[in-house]
C-alpha cells in the first residue's frame, strides 16, 4: 500500500483539494493512504485561519483524507523553504513513501531539474551576487532571474505559487534524502490566491465568498462544507476585528528586543515592525508601513503573527518534534496503529501523550496550544473560549 | 489663596463632585484653587474607565475643577491605602495647602482618630493577631472589628467605603506629616456604589444607566455630560467586549512568574490568578475563581488589570515620580507657572517634557503610555486606536 503525502492548509477545502486526492489515488492506486501535514490556526499568509485546526482537518476526513497532522506553528508562519521543510520532514517520519503536491506546471521532471539546480552551490552564490548587485530585488525575483539564465524558460515557472512550493517540497526531499517519490498533480481552476472564471475556484477566493454570505456550495465538497456551516452557526472561527484587537493587544506591549528577534527579524526588519507597531493603528497599515522590496508584506505579516504569538527564530533552526493528530478516518486510524513506535518523532494521539514530551518538542507545543488560546478568543461562547482547549482536545475520527 | 487637593477618579464626574467642589469653596474661600489627582483610564475597583483620563478631566474642568493631575498607573490600581499614598502625595508634592474629601461621616475629628489609632504600632499588632485567629477574616473586617473594640461606635465607620478612603487620605498626611489641612465634606446621595432613590447617583448607578442610554442629564453637570456625549459620538471609550479580548489576549501569554509578582501576588494568590487564566473564558470568572475571603473579588480584579497592563510589586513601593497634567483652566494655568520649577516631582505639561524624565520615572510614565494604548483599542475609528497617543497629547486647556 502506498502512503502518499500531502502537504495542505485547506482554508478551505475545495473542489481542487477533492481533485488532487482523486488524482493521487488514480495514480498510485485506490488503496493509496493519504496523510495530509497541514497548517494549524495560523497559516502562512500570515493570518488566521477561516476555521479552527481541528474543524479544518475534520472537513478534510469528511471529505475523503485518511489522516490529517498539525503542522506546528513556527513552521507554518515561516518562509516557503522552513514551511516546506518542515511539513516534507514530518510526512517522512511517519512514512509517507510518495508526496503528492499540485503544481501549475503538472510536470515533475522540470520540477525536479528546478530543485536541483537551486541546490547547486553555484546557483547559489550567483543569486546572493545578484542580489548584493541588485538590492531591489527580492530574493524570490533573483532567484528567478539566475534559473532563467541558466535554465532557460522553465526558470520562469518559478514566477508560479505552486510550482514555487514545490519546488521547495523536492529540495527538502534531496537536501534530506528522504526515500519519498514525488507526484503532481496539474492544478485546475484559478491559480493560488488569483481569481478565476472557469473550475474550483482557488481557496483566497473562496474565503472572500464565504465572508460576504455567498453561496459556495458549488465549490466546497458537502462534507467538507456542513462542517464549516456547523462551527459558523456556533459562532466558532475567524472573526477579523477581535482577532485584530488580541494581536494589537500583545503587540502593542512587546519591546523592540522581541521584534529584532523574530525569524528574518535582524537587518531591520524587526526594528522597523517595532516602530511601525508604535504609529499605526491597523495590521495591515503596520504590515505596509514596515514592507520593503526584500521584505514583502507576507513576510511582515508573518512576522507580527510570529511576535504576537512568541515564535522567536530560534525554533526553525530544527525540525518538527512530534506529529500530532487533528482527525483520522478508519484507514488512518489503522495506519496509526501500525505506525505505533516506528514514527521517526512522537505521533501524537492523546492530549495525555503531550506531558510526556521532552523539553524542546513541549515548548513546540506549548506555542501551539497558546496560538489556540488567541484563535479561540474569535468564538463567540463563554464555553468555546474557553483558555487551554489545545491540552484536552483529542483528535476528531470520523 | 488656599489651594485645596481633592484624590477622585471623576467615573463620571456627577453633581455629588459638583456639590464637593462648591462645598470646598464655600469653606475655604470662593476664590480657592482645587487641584485633582485623578485615576488614569482604569480605576481601582478593578475596570477600565467610562472615558479616557483625557476626556474625563476636561469634563472635570469644564464642570469647575482647576487642575487635573493624573494619578500615574500603579498607584490607581492598588489598594485603598497606596492609592491614597500615591494621590495625597503627588497634592502635597505641588503645594496643596488643604485636603477636600467627601465621607459618609462628615466629622473629621472622628475620622482624624481613627486614622491616628491605625497608625498606632499597638493596633496594628492587634489587627495582626486578630487576622491569625481568624483567617477567615479580610483585612478591612479585622480593622474595623479592632477600632470597634478600642473606640466604640465610632470604629463602625470604617465599614463605609467613604470613611475608608478619608482615614487613608488622614493616614498618609501623618505618615508624612505633609503640611496639609484636611476638610471633609459630608456625602449627599446615595452611597459609593450603592443604589440609592434622592438626590445625587452614585458613580456606579449612573455608570449603569449611561450603559442603558438612560437620560441622565439630571445628575450629571451639563459641561461635563456634553464631553461625555462627544466622546461617545466619536465612538471613544470603554467597551467591555473589546477589552476584554484585549486583555485576555495578554493575560493568556504570560507566564506564572509574572502572576507571582504581581502587587499581593505572593502568599499564593498570583498563582491562583494564573491558574485561573488557563482555565476559565472571562475575566469576571477567572476573578471569582481566584477569590478568596482575604482576596476580595476587586483586588482579583486589580492583580488582573496589573498582569495586562505589566504593573509588577515593586513600583508602589515608591511614591509617583511626577505629576502630568491633563485638564486645566485658566486658574489652573495661572498656578501651574507659579509653582513651575518649585514642585517636588516633576509637573509634566507638554509631550515633549516627558523626555527629561530621568529612567525610574520615565518607566512609570511608560506603563501609563503603554495602558492607554490598550484602552485606545476600544476605539472605534483608526485614527483614534493608533498607538502611541499618550506620548503626543497635551493637556486639555478649557
Amino acid at each position: 500500500m502506498n502512503i502518499a503525502g500531502i502537504v495542505c492548509e485547506y482554508n478551505p477545502f475545495h473542489s481542487g483539494h477533492l481533485h488532487q486526492l482523486a488524482e493521487t489515488r488514480r495514480a498510485l492506486g485506490e488503496d493509496t493512504l493519504t496523510v495530509c501535514v497541514m497548517s494549524g490556526d495560523f497559516v502562512q499568509r500570515g493570518e488566521a485561519a477561516m476555521f479552527s485546526k481541528f474543524a479544518r482537518a475534520e472537513a478534510a476526513c469528511r471529505a475523503g483524507a485518511s489522516l490529517v497532522l498539525e503542522l506546528p506553528l513556527p513552521w507554518c508562519l515561516s518562509s516557503a523553504e522552513g514551511f516546506a521543510m518542515g511539513a516534507v520532514s514530518l510526512l517522512a517520519a511517519v512514512g509517507c513513501t510518495q508526496l503528492s503536491f499540485g503544481s501549475e506546471s503538472g510536470d515533475v521532471e522540470t520540477l525536479r531539474k528546478l530543485a536541483r539546480e537551486i541546490l547547486d552551490p553555484d546557483t547559489q552564490r550567483e543569486i546572493a551576487a545578484l542580489l548584493q548587485r541588485l538590492p531591489e530585488l527580492s530574493y524570490a525575483m533573483a532567484r528567478e532571474r539566475v534559473l532563467t539564465e541558466k535554465l532557460g524558460e522553465c526558470g520562469s515557472l518559478l514566477s508560479q505559487p505552486n510550482n514555487i512550493l514545490a519546488v521547495e517540497y523536492l529540495k527538502a526531499i534531496y537536501k534530506k534524502t528522504y526515500p519519498i517519490t514525488p507526484v503532481t498533480v496539474k492544478r485546475i481552476g484559478s491559480g493560488h490566491d488569483k481569481a478565476g472564471e472557469q473550475g474550483p475556484k482557488s481557496a483566497s477566493e473562496l474565503r472572500g465568498l464565504m465572508e460576504t454570505g455567498a453561496d459556495i456550495s458549488e465549490y466546497i465538497p458537502e462534507a467538507a462544507l456542513s462542517v464549516y456551516r456547523r462551527e459558523r452557526a456556533a459562532g466558532r472561527g475567524r472573526d477579523k476585528a477581535v482577532l485584530e484587537t488580541a494581536l494589537l493587544s500583545r503587540l502593542r506591549m512587546l519591546d523592540r528586543n522581541v521584534y529584532e528577534s523574530l525569524p528574518d527579524g535582524g537587518d531591520g526588519a524587526g526594528a522597523r515592525l517595532w516602530k511601525a507597531v508604535r504609529e499605526e493603528s491597523t495590521l495591515e497599515d503596520i504590515a505596509q508601513a514596515a514592507r520593503t522590496k526584500r521584505y514583502p508584506l507576507a513576510r511582515m505579516r508573518r512576522m507580527l503573527l510570529c511576535a504576537a504569538l512568541g515564535v522567536s527564530a530560534e525554533y526553525t533552526k530544527t525540525l518538527p518534534p512530534y506529529a500530532r493528530v487533528l482527525a483520522a478516518d478508519s484507514a488512518g486510524c489503522a495506519y496509526l496503529r501500525e505506525i505505533d513506535g516506528k514514527s521517526a518523532v512522537p505521533v501524537l494521539t492523546k492530549p495525555a501523550a503531550v506531558r510526556r514530551l521532552d523539553g524542546g518538542a513541549a515548548k513546540v507545543f506549548a506555542l501551539g496550544a497558546s496560538a489556540h488560546d488567541v484563535y479561540t478568543l474569535q468564538n463567540v461562547t463563554n464555553s468555546d473560549r474557553k483558555c487551554g482547549q489545545d491540552w484536552r482536545n483529542g483528535p476528531v475520527i470520523v
